[in-house]
Formats: structure tokens, C-alpha cells, sequence
């Protein structure tokens, strides 16, 4: 299982303006759904270790068991990402714990994923394009700007840009909820999209990844990490990935043909 | 309301071994209760900032909304933190949307968070104690432990310690997922906790906060930042918050007496 915690990714890296194609290891991003006493319980992302643990500390931080004796089995099917338990007592699956949850900072209900987000997430044919230099740029912009709220330390950024400058910036302590505010001011304001990032301090899972593409935005530059899932919706959905956009470096995980300088790179050959 | 976004706090800060006091500004976690059409549809954590876009927003992510005109009114109750949302249509709140979330990385329903909550988390009286130059200590081995899951840059570690030395390391790309595989692992040991500290790489919000007070620990000591409501869980359940231990800094939130410089100034004066 150790070995399934990450997989590779081949990426576009930038040092400066120099250019170079490598492999990334990316962190691997599994959905996990709980069924207890063979009823739905929960849905969850997480990365695929230690699965067992996992089940049963979520069970007893939900107050559903009190005692690993409470736990007559656990059986996990990791090929369909199922975790079956079976416990000595009945739970009341349909009153206290029927809910689903969007799990753990980077989760989200598969049904909710199916259902909902096949209705609102839309595959992106922006034609913007955006230079390295630009990037730095807007992520330092997005570091002096939000430095006023930073003083907490404990505070996501969301930003709406065109390559040019920053046009709206929302702070929340949920990563999602900063992307959340972001969206209602551009609905609100009806923002033409389609020309503008998203520029975000937090890291890009596979429900950051699908707000972006709700939002309507091609390209999502990134401070912090991608998990594989993210990158590859993203890759499906033609949103442009930029992740760890720091200290003059950054890579382009997916549709790197929206950065000028890779471009221009492909036009040359 | 953009006052509302922190609050001041007094804390022990050391910088190294030489402790002082000072104001600290605590992000604020706000919980929010979204009713769509007289039902009663989400509950979230946020920053209380921009709560009308936030509501917007995430009725658009949720596809509850298409346009910013699918809605009639909003109207925000700010002191008891309600928003009442009246749509032009009706939404079936039994069936697609009745779930409650956890939502965006610090959330938990309100609901959930009375209930379940008040079951399980306790008051801890733990008569641990532990120096500042084991903290450094257990951050650094928590950093180094964790390297080799780190090359990803996506994921969190949770960590159950002794003041001597790491006993159990869990990582996860969810936070929360990374501290319920190390209450999985020791409640299946049958660990004992009241001696123990918590060593986390992730934020401590009120959920967080609670996750610790489950699994009984009286130490959590973090290499982030805390915000204001899980400073208040953490006062009244007993539990001593160690935050931002960086780079040979950290500072003391609530309950300094487990520290043992603190006590000994304590017992100077």
C-alpha cells in the first residue's frame, strides 16, 4: 500500500524562464466509502495508507464506536474503494448518521461528485494565455495583498486576474470557502471569465479543481500541491494547472500550451 | 465586518528558551447556517467576511443555483450566524440536498458538532508536562519523519509522542484523515493517551480541536496556526495548544501550566 501513496506526473518545470520536462511525484488522492452494517455511512478522499486505522478512528471521532472491541469485522476492498464494517451493535443509519460528508479538507461525497458535479462542472476551451513571468508576478501580488489578513496565519487566499494584474482577492480560513467567495462576486458581478486565473494560496484537490472548472476559469495558479485525482480531471476538463508557484519556480502539471513561454517552445520545433 | 476577521489572544511566546507575553491575532471561525427556501440545507465554518458572496458561491458550486438571478433574497443574520436564501424556484431539500457538510477544511456541521460532539469530547486532565526544547525537538523529528512522504508537498502528519521520542507517525492529504488513522492506531493498541502529545503539521481548527480532546490527549502541539474557536474548545476541555513551532520559535495558546518553563517561572513568582 506504501507504494500507492503517490503517483508520477510528468511536468513542465520552470526555474526562472529555463524550462525543462521532468517527472513529478504527485500525491495520490482515493476515495474511500464507509458502509457499517451494510448501510451507506460516509464517503471520503484520503491517501490510500494505513485504511484500516483510518476506519476506525473516523468511526470513533464520529462517536459511532466507543471501543475497538465494538468492531466485530473490517473488511477493505481497495480496487473499488470500499470499506465494509460490521459492528456488535445497530446504529441508526437513517437518523444521526445518514449524512455524507465532504471529507477532511480535500473530500467530497462520490455521489455528490457524480451526481452534482456532472450537472455544474464544464470542460474549459479558454484561449488565454498567460507568460512565467506573469505568474510570478500575480502569485507575489497575491502574497503582498493578502499579507494585511496573513498577521493570523491561518488563512486561505483566492484571486481572480487577468495576466496583466489582480482584479478581486477573498480570504477565508477554508480553502474552499475562500474559491466560494470568489465565485459569488464574480456571479454576482457577472465577470466575463473565459480571459481571466484563478490565483490560490492552498493546495489543488480534486474539489478545488472542479470549483475552477464551475467558476469557468482555464487556468488555476497554485502556491501549494496537486493531488493526482485534480490533475487528472483537470487534464479531462482542459484546465491548466500550475502548482508550487514559489521562490521563482513553478510547474505546469497539465495543458501547458496556455503558457506563452511553452508556446512559442512548441512552435520552434 | 472586516474587524470581525481576527481576534486578539494572549499567549506565551518563546523564542527559544526565553518566554514572553503577548497579544497574538487569532483567525476567527465563524459557523454559518444556510436555509434555502425555510429548509434548513448546510452548515459551514468561515471567516465572517464577504458572507453574502460565500452563500452565493457555494450555491453555484453546489448547483443549487445556475445565475446570481435564480435568487429572490438573501438576508444575513450575522449575530446568530443564519443566512435565509429565497430562490425564484423550488429545490428539493429532502432528497439532493438535505446532506450537511463538513465544510471547506475546518468545518463541521453545527448539528453534528452539538450531537455527536458533546458524546465524545472530554475534558482532559492530563498532568503531562513537557519542556519548549522537546517541542522543537519533536517538530524537527516530525518534519524529518515525514520527508519521505513529503516529496509530494500534499499532504498532512499526525504524530502521538511521548516528550522523549515519536511513537506512531500518520500522513494523509487530509488533515483530519491523518489524526483519525492515529486515533485508528491507538485505539486498536489500546494506547495509553493522557501521557501523550499530539504532534501535527496542520492547522488547528475547531474540529481539529475536538478530534484531540477524543482521543485524549492534553498536548497538541502544531507547526500552524490556531484559530479563535478552537482556542476557546481548547480553554474549556483542558487541552494545552502549542502553535507555529518553527524555525526555534512556538508559542503557548492555552493551559502553559503543562510547560515546563512555565511552570517553573509560575512557581518562581
Amino acid at each position: 500500500m506504501g507504494e500507492t501513496n503517490h503517483n508520477d506526473w510528468q511536468v513542465v518545470r520552470f526555474d526562472g524562464n529555463e524550462p525543462s520536462s521532468m517527472n513529478d511525484e504527485i500525491a495520490a488522492e482515493f476515495p474511500l466509502t464507509i458502509m457499517v452494517n451494510d448501510a451507506e455511512f460516509a464517503t471520503m478522499v484520503c491517501s490510500p495508507i494505513n485504511l484500516e486505522e483510518l476506519v476506525i478512528g473516523f468511526l470513533a471521532s464520529e462517536g459511532v464506536i466507543r471501543f475497538y472491541s465494538d468492531i466485530k469485522t473490517i473488511l477493505l476492498d481497495e480496487t473499488k474503494g470500499f470499506a465494509y464494517i460490521e459492528l456488535y451493535k445497530n446504529i441508526d443509519t437513517s437518523q444521526q448518521y445518514s449524512k455524507r460528508f465532504i471529507g477532511s479538507c480535500c473530500g467530497k461525497s462520490r455521489q455528490f461528485y457524480f451526481k452534482s458535479d456532472v450537472q455544474t462542472a464544464k470542460t474549459i476551451y479558454s484561449k488565454l494565455s498567460v507568460s512565467v513571468e506573469a505568474c510570478y508576478a500575480l502569485m507575489n501580488e497575491l502574497q503582498a495583498a493578502s499579507a494585511q489578513f496573513l498577521r493570523t496565519g491561518g488563512v486561505h487566499n483566492a484571486a481572480l486576474a487577468t495576466p496583466e494584474k489582480m482584479l478581486a482577492l477573498r480570504t477565508d480560513i477554508g480553502r474552499h470557502n475562500a474559491l466560494d467567495k470568489l465565485y459569488g462576486h464574480i456571479m454576482k458581478n457577472h465577470t466575463q471569465k473565459k480571459d481571466k486565473l484563478i490565483v490560490f494560496s492552498g493546495r489543488v484537490s480534486s474539489e478545488v479543481l472542479l470549483k475552477v472548472t464551475k467558476i469557468g476559469a482555464g487556468i488555476l495558479l497554485s502556491k501549494s500541491a496537486p493531488t493526482d485525482l485534480a490533475l487528472e480531471l483537470a487534464d479531462d476538463l482542459g484546465v491548466t494547472v500550475i502548482g508550487f508557484a514559489r521562490e521563482g519556480k513553478l510547474n505546469v502539471y497539465t495543458h501547458p500550451g496556455r503558457i506563452a513561454e511553452v508556446n512559442s517552445l512548441m512552435e520552434k520545433q
